[in-house]
C-alpha cells in the first residue's frame, strides 16, 4: 500500500529565511556537524541557494509517476525532497515538471537521481540538486509514497523539515529545531564576521584560537630544516 | 589487423539540423527510449548542444594515433566518436587536434576517454563530451580501426549514425531512423508545447495526464494527517 | 611525533611564472609525462590558472587542524598542498582559512579532500582543486606533519616543488628540475604554435607529423567500403 | 554532547532466530521491500547469516573511540551497528575488538566502514558485514552517540531492530513490526517450497504466475524469426 | 513495442565445448583482444568455468518481469544474458529462477545488475557473474525485447553468440567466428604449453620472446646502480 | 629515456621473515601508521600471506613489456610491485609470468592494474594483490623504468623496501626502517597477546585501556533510558 500525507506541518517563514541566508555550511555547524546528505549531491549550476520546506517523495527505480502525485502536495515556499527505493541515475525530472513546480512556488528539488532539460532548468532558474544529470527516460507504472520520512542521500528526511541548499551541498534541519538551529547560526555568523577581519589583517588561525599551547602539548615539533 | 574505412552514408543535413533542436531528452524519447551513452560523458563547457554524423575511431589505451587517422576522414558536420579498447582516462586529444577537426567543419567529439586543453577548447567554442578531464599524455604506437561500428560508453556507434549532444548527455540514432525520429520528436516538442502553457497556468500533471483513476485503482490513498 | 619544516627551499619565481604561463598538459609533456596528480582532482571553478612553491601538510581524516599550523609556514606565491592519512572528503577548508592564505600572498589550495563554501571562494577568486565539495565539519584533535615530503592525489610532492594548476588538473614539477622544465616548456609551446598554423590551414597531423609511412609498416589497410 | 543510552528495549529471542532462517532477501520481501542497507556492504567471509537486536554506535572518521564505548552495552544476542559521521574507509575494527564481542555473546559486526584482521576474524568465525577491508589504523579522540538512531549504509537503524545479515547483504526489520514480518516471512517460505518444486519439475513462471494474458494485455509480441 | 524471438541460431556444440575449455583470457586473446565484458562483472563463487549459446533479454531498471518470458526461450546448453536498459543493481534473479533455468539444462547466467540468495546459488552450483550481490526485489510491469541484440557491461550480444565465462570475467564470441576462435585458441594454448615448461625450467621471457634486441633498440639503459 | 637498475640493496632475511609473520595491520601501527596501499588493491585468493624486497616495475597504460624486463631482475624472496604511468585495469600478468616468477623464487605480485588466469594462479598458489581482475591483452611497445622509486596505489615504494601483504591489504616498509619496525611490531604483539587473554575473559577495552575518566572529561554522558 502506498500513502500520501496531505497535512504537514510547515516551519516558519522567517526562519526558513534566515536559514537560507547562512548556508548549508554553517547551518551543518550550527545544528552540531549533523544533517549533510551525500557529497555527491550536486546542484545543476552555480550559484545558487535556497531554503524551504521538505515534501517527501518516494519513486521506484526508473519510475516517476509519483513526482505527479508528490507536485499536488508542494505549496509556495517548499522543496520537492524526491529518493528512490534503490539507486537509480535516470532523468526521472525535466521542465515539464520544473513549470509546474514553479508555477505552484515551490524554490527547488532535491533528487536522489538524475534530472534532465539542465539547460532549459538553467534558463529557468529552477535550482536542483541531483545525483545525476541524464536523459534515461522513466515509467509510470508503480506507487511509491509521498510525505512520509525517507532517507535521500544518506540522511534522514521528515516533511515539513526545512532542506538548506547551496553549492556546497545540501543540509536537513529538523522543523522542531529550526528556530533554535538559526539562532545559533546568526552567532556563528557574527563570530565569523569579526574572524574574518582578523583573519585579512594577517592575523594567525594559530593565534585567534589559542592553538600554540595545544599544539606544543600534544607533541609538535618545530625544525629549522627538513630533518 | 586495422582497417580506415574512407567512404560511409551520411544521414541528411536537414535531418540532424532537426534533431539537434530537438535535443538528446526528446530525441531519445521519440526514438523509444533507447540510445544513450552513459551519465558518466559530460560536456567540458554548458550550455553547448550540436548534432552530427558519428565518424567512429577506436583506440588503444593511453595511445591517440589512430585519431590522427580519424581525423582525415571527417567532414564538414560530423562529430567524431573515439572508444578505447579498454577503459582508459588519459588526455587523447587537446587544442592541436581540435584545430584540426575545427578547420574540417566537423562539429564536436565524443570521447569515452580523457581530454586536456578544455580552457582553450573552451574558448574556441569546440563542444567536447568526455569521461574526464586529465592532462596525461598518450603515446602513437598501437593502430585501431576507423569508421567501424564501435561501443563508446555503453551504446553501439554506426558510423554515420547521428550523435546528438547537449548538456544532457548524449544520444545516437540510427541514420536509417533519423527521419522518422525526428518526425516523432517534432510532434512530441508539439505536444510538449502545449502541456507547458497548462502547467504553466497551474494544472497538474495528474490532471493533464489523467491518472487519478488509474492511481486509485493501483490502491494509493489519501489520509490528511501522517500516520 | 609530528614535525613542522620551517625553512625550505622555493624554485625561482621567474621560472615558476613561466612555468604556470606553459599550463599543466605542455609541463606535463615537457618533464616527460610525468607529475600529473589524480584526475579526480578538480578546480571549484573555471577558467584558473596558478603555479607556486608548495608547502605540503598532512592531516588526519576530519581534522584540519594542521591546515591552521600550515598557514603560518606560507609565503606569497606559494601553493597550500594538503593530504590526508587515509581517503576522506570533509570540508577541511573554508572562506576563513582562504581569507587568512589570501592575506599572506599564497597563490591557492591543492587538497586531496573537500572543501566548503565554494560560492565565497569563487567570489574571492582564491582557487582551489579539491577531490570534493563537501559541508561536513572536522575537528582539531590529531598532529600531522609540515613541510615533509607527501602523496597527495597519487603523486609525491616534496615542500618547494613548483605546483601548477589549470582547467586540465594539477603537475609538480621537482624544484631542481623546474628551470629546465620551463626551457622544454618554451621549446615544445614554439613549436605547437607552429603547428597550429598549419592545422589551422587545413593540414592534416598525419602530414605533419609524416606518420603514413609508419602506419602502414604497422598494417593499417584502407578500404573505400565497409567490409 | 555525545550520549550512550544503557537500556533498550531487544526484539523477542524466537523471533530474531525466525528472522535469521529466513534470510535476508525473503525478510526483505516480507516487510514490503524495505529495509536493506546498501548493496557496497560485503560479508568478509561466506557463507555467513546472523541474526540479533541493534546496538548502534556513531564515530567519528578515523577515530574508532566510541566502539569501545559500545560494546559495553552489547549482550549476548546483539548485533554491533557502527555508522561514521562522515564517510571513512579506516580499519575501524580487528580481532581484539572481535575477542571483546564474542566474548559477550555479539553475533556480529555491521560498519560502513572499514576493517582489519580479517584473516583472523574469519579464524575466530566472527562474521562481519563492512564497505572495505583496509588496514589503516584509528585515534581515539572524538566522541559519538551509542543507541541513538542513525543511518548505515543508507538505512535508519533504530537501537533495538532486528538485523538479519546473510551473503546477499544486510536487512533491518524494526522491533514493533518483526513478529509481523516473521509470520509473512514464514508464509513466504512455504509458497516458494511449494513453487521451487514445479521449477524443479520443469513448469515455466510464466505459468505458474499467469503472467502470459498480461503479458499480451502490454504488447508483447513473440517472432518466430529475427525481425 | 516489445518483441520475444523464438528460434535463434545456435553455435556448434562441440565448439562451444572446446572454448570452455580455453577459458576467457586465451579465447579474448584468441580472437584478436575483443569481446570482453566490463571488469566489473564478477562470478559470484571460484572456480566455475561455462561456455553456451547467448539467450538474450532485456530488463527495465528494478523489473525482472521479463526474465521470465526468457526463461521459455532457453535451452540446454545455453546462457542468459540479462541486461537493463539503465544501470540498476537491484536483485533480478534468485534461486527459484536459478532452479527454472538448471531444470532446463541452462549452464549460467550473466546480469549486469544485481543478484540474490547467492548462498543457495553456490550451493546448487548454478554460475552467475554479476555486477552486484543485492537483495533488493524487482516488480513486473514492465516489457522489454528477449533475443534482439543488445549491450550487457560494455559488450554488444547477439543471440546465439557463444558467451564464455570463467574466473577472469566474461568474452563473447560471434557465432559465425565461433569455430575459427575455437582453433586460433587451440594453436595458442598449444604454443603456451611450450612456453610454460620453458619458463618452468628458468628461461626469461626476454629470451624466449627474443626482446632484448627491441628493447635496446627502443632505448632501454642499464645501470649497475640507482642513479 | 627508460632505465633498469640491475642491483638494488634488499633487506635482511631474518626481518623480512619476521614482518611477514606480524602481518600488515600490526606492521603499519609499528611504524606509526603509515605504508599502506590503497584499501582497493585484493588478494585474487583468502587466506595468503607474504613479505618480500621489492622489485619495482613501472609499466604504460595497456602495455606489459616492462614486466619482461623486471623479472629478470627478481631474485628469490623478491616481490614484484607494478605500476601503470596513468590509471590502468587491463590483464598484465597471467600465468605464464607467474611461471617465469616462481622459476625464480619470487614471493609474490601486488600490481596497482589488472591481472587475469587467476583459476591458475589459485591453483599454482602464487599470490597476487590487484586492483581488478580483467583478461584484457596488453602489447608490448613501451619502455618504462625497473628499480626505480614509483607510486603504486598511493605509497611511494623505492626498491628494496620491505612489503608486507595479506588478508587485510600491502604495506611498505623502508629498507633502512625494517629491523626497528620489526622490533616495534614484535612488543605490539606481545602486548596484544596479553590484551586478547584479558578480553577473552571478558574485561572490556574501557577499563584495559582506562579510558572511562577521559571520556568522561570530554563530556560523555550515560543515559539509563532513551532521550
Amino acid at each position: 500500500m502506498a500513502l500520501v500525507v496531505r497535512n504537514i506541518a510547515r516551519a516558519d517563514g522567517a526562519v526558513v529565511h534566515a536559514l537560507e541566508g547562512y548556508g548549508v555550511a554553517t547551518v551543518h555547524e550550527a545544528q552540531g556537524r549533523k544533517g549533510l546528505l551525500a557529497s555527491y549531491m550536486r546542484p545543476i549550476y552555480r550559484p545558487c541557494s535556497i531554503a524551504g520546506s521538505a515534501v517527501t517523495c518516494e519513486v521506484a527505480p526508473g519510475d516517476n509517476w509519483m513526482i505527479h502525485v508528490a507536485v499536488e502536495q508542494c505549496k509556495a515556499g517548499d522543496v520537492l525532497v524526491v529518493a528512490p527505493t534503490s539507486p537509480c541515475e535516470d532523468g526521472y525530472f525535466g521542465d515539464l515538471l520544473a513549470t509546474s513546480l514553479k508555477a505552484r512556488g515551490v524554490r527547488g528539488l532535491v533528487i536522489d537521481a538524475g534530472v534532465r532539460d539542465v539547460a532549459t532548468l538553467t534558463e529557468m532558474a529552477f535550482p536542483v540538486w541531483s545525483k545525476a544529470i541524464y536523459a534515461q527516460g522513466t515509467v509510470k507504472e508503480t506507487l511509491g509514497n509521498v510525505n512520509l520520512p525517507l532517507v535521500c542521500a544518506g540522511a534522514v528526511i521528515y516533511p515539513g523539515d526545512v532542506i538548506v541548499a547551496d553549492d556546497d551541498g545540501i543540509c536537513v534541519v529538523r522543523r522542531a529545531e529550526a528556530a533554535a538551529v538559526a539562532d545559533a547560526a546568526k552567532q556563528r555568523v557574527a563570530n565569523e564576521g569579526c574572524k574574518r577581519a582578523r583573519f585579512e589583517a594577517g592575523e594567525l588561525g594559530l593565534d585567534i584560537y589559542g592553538m600554540r599551547e595545544k599544539l606544543a602539548a600534544k607533541g609538535l615539533k618545530y625544525l629549522d630544516e627538513a630533518p
